[in-house]
């Protein structure tokens, strides 16, 4: 009795949901300690200290009626709008107020918010492989049609012959998330400018506006001093979805926000569409105590010299065993190709060693698996190891 | 460029943000204090004590990693899931588990996430007017259709004769609001009952199942001791919608749930279907804190006395004055008939004296006006003169 839309994602969803349960029943068995749990993108360093300071200053200083209630704008808090379009200023140059940011559920109510904003049945989302699979669904909850780009395998660059080619009158979004998940690729300012180019023509071309939305939870994990563009500076038509579940390491509060730039096409309208959106979704503000914490600690960012830790060992421990793999300029996952082109498989076989990942499947880019790694240090040095063994299978071939 | 489902919305939108907006230049003009806004029902009790005290306990209780984290479940945290199921179950005498509740982002959250995980495109969806207008909008998400029966003015409680007429085999579930927004009327035992015998006899009619959808935002502000029925006791294809936002004013933070019974029909299908739908529409999960603020605060409860002091001072007041209203025995507002057929020019007459008051369209039942009460008691003793002026301007025709 479930609606039709929904029966195959629930049948996918218990697949997701058995793996969960495969990791729990295997750390039952052989204790948490020896189950190599790759598989969630859930941050396991603290929120800085400083949201713990917040949170009580917060609860001491602002009348609890106003605190806990419905904020006057679907958007939220003014203050906190302004703060968060003034510290972007700062950081990259822009020039948005207030007016040009939607406070969001997350990066996920604010993708939906924006989708719902957009899409007309039948209308096209670009998205390139490697892509988080979520965004499958979220463009389905609006009646948009999914176009993925094939992968570029060679450096996970998108590839952009392919996108020029398939932009077509349908074409009302475009989704990039950079750094990416699932393979930690920054995309590169070139990158950035091309694929500009080539949307400012077929804009021309078309006479259409084509909205290039900017997924960025993953911001503020970039290593090794590396740039990551700010795409509103190089497409006018671009809205920018953020989250601050990374980088507050606030997964579970379900705060983020959307910008519409003044210079997007519409904005107006946009921004005033994206309030409905909030509202009639049923998210009708972000959670407010949240959306303080957020004005509250601007220029707080978890400490990423761990997951950077992460990331060099098991980088490392992995090409030293002779898997392939790119070396993430990002966010806190590995893309590895699997030694066998059924990465299911390969995923099957790790389990044998208590090895949890996930099949690049999931992300339109198969013959790959991704590795999260938002676990202790030693869950990566005790898992090496065990990738050794799993190694020797394949070299045994 | 806005999605076409989304531009009359936006219309719709301008005229409530026109009402704010002329609320805030009325305020400017002859200060806060002069003007009777009426309009929105932000609770202005604060949220208990214990609400403050819960979270500065769970701050140093708990591992910030866990508790701001995403949790296993889309559904919530395991063990606040089971506190919510055992605090039903000790009041209702219901037998609820973990399994039956996913937390939710308020009541309007759990409404879309139940309507996705149900409504094909075209399946009816039946409310009782007057009604909370979203309905309208969360039906429309899904391409539902929504089904008015027409207002019972005398008592307000639902015209079953009608409820009975309009079922059809294309009837996928009915809403019900009890204490109701915007009479403030408790649905009786005998009307639930009687709702209940008609449900059962057109399911076997047409060999459909129909979910009675019980939207409680305003269980626990019931007055003179009356009883609010619980649903699930009367009909087996009943989900409980339920709120925080009242209960514990804690509207801005967005916590609520959803109760799916083992006793609904593919009960198990629909529960993985709201996990999937509270993913998919961007929620993750409700807001982690506040999920176990919830388990802290389970029994405590807003100080509901000064909202009935409210009630008693604004029904009194105006039923001296001469206008027809019922008693509310529930929620915080007041259902007043218009003294003209067209409301509209009554509610545009008593912004004259700085009256902020909605029209009954809003709610599908034109000729009413609604006035939410959580409001200073100040501004309903000032207030008063203001609406004596009102009723002189009918007086006199």
């Amino acid at each position: 009795m479930i609606s039709k839309k929904m029966e195959h994602m629930v049948a996918n969803s218990s697949a997701i949901r058995a793996m969960f349960e495969e990791g729990n029943r295997l750390a039952k068995l052989y204790g948490k300690e020896n189950v190599y749990d790759f598989s969630l993108g859930n941050p396991n360093v603290p929120a800085p200290e400083a949201v713990k300071q917040a949170i009580l200053d917060i609860l001491s200083e602002e009348d609890p009626v106003v605190l806990h209630g419905y904020t006057n704008s679907n958007a939220g808090y003014e203050d906190v709008r302004q703060a968060v379009a003034d510290s972007l200023n700062e950081r990259f140059h822009t020039a948005f107020s207030a007016k040009n940011i939607t406070m969001t559920v997350g990066a996920a109510g604010g993708l939906n918010v924006i989708l719902k904003s957009l899409l007309n049945p039948g209308d096209e989302v670009i998205v390139f492989a490697p892509y988080f699979g979520e965004y499958r669904s979220y463009t389905n909850n609006y009646d948009g049609v999914l176009v993925e780009i094939s992968p570029n395998t060679v450096d996970f660059q998108p590839k952009l012959d392919e996108f020029e080619a398939k932009i077509t009158p349908k074409t009302k979004a475009v989704i990039v998330n950079t750094p990416n998940n699932p393979t930690g690729v920054v995309y590169s300012e070139d990158t950035i400018r091309r694929m500009a180019a080539i949307l400012e023509a077929k804009q021309k071309e078309y006479g259409t506006d084509i909205y290039l939305i900017s997924d960025e939870p993953y911001r503020e994990l970039a290593y090794d001093g590396v740039e990551v563009p700010y795409l509103t500076k190089y497409y006018a038509n671009t809205i920018v979805g953020y989250s601050y579940s990374k980088s507050l390491s606030l997964p579970g509060e379900r705060i983020g926000y959307l910008v519409i730039p003044d210079e997007a096409a519409d904005s107006e309208a946009l921004i005033s569409a994206a309030n409905v959106a909030t509202r009639i979704l049923g998210f009708v503000n972000a959670p407010t105590l949240q959306q303080k914490v957020v004005k509250y600690c601007l220029n707080e960012k978890t400490d990423i010299s761990f997951y950077d830790r992460n990331r060099e060992a098991l980088y490392n421990g992995l090409k030293e065993l002779g898997f392939e793999c790119i070396k993430p300029e990002g966010a806190f996952y590995l893309f590895v190709k699997s030694p066998v082109a059924d990465e299911k498989a390969f995923c099957a076989a790790a389990k044998k060693y208590n090895i949890l990942i996930v099949p690049g499947s999931s992300f339109g880019c198969p013959g790959y698996v991704r590795l999260a790694y938002c676990v202790s240090y030693e869950t990566i040095i005790h898992s090496l190891p065990k990738f050794a063994e799993l190694a020797g299978e394949y070299d045994r071939r």
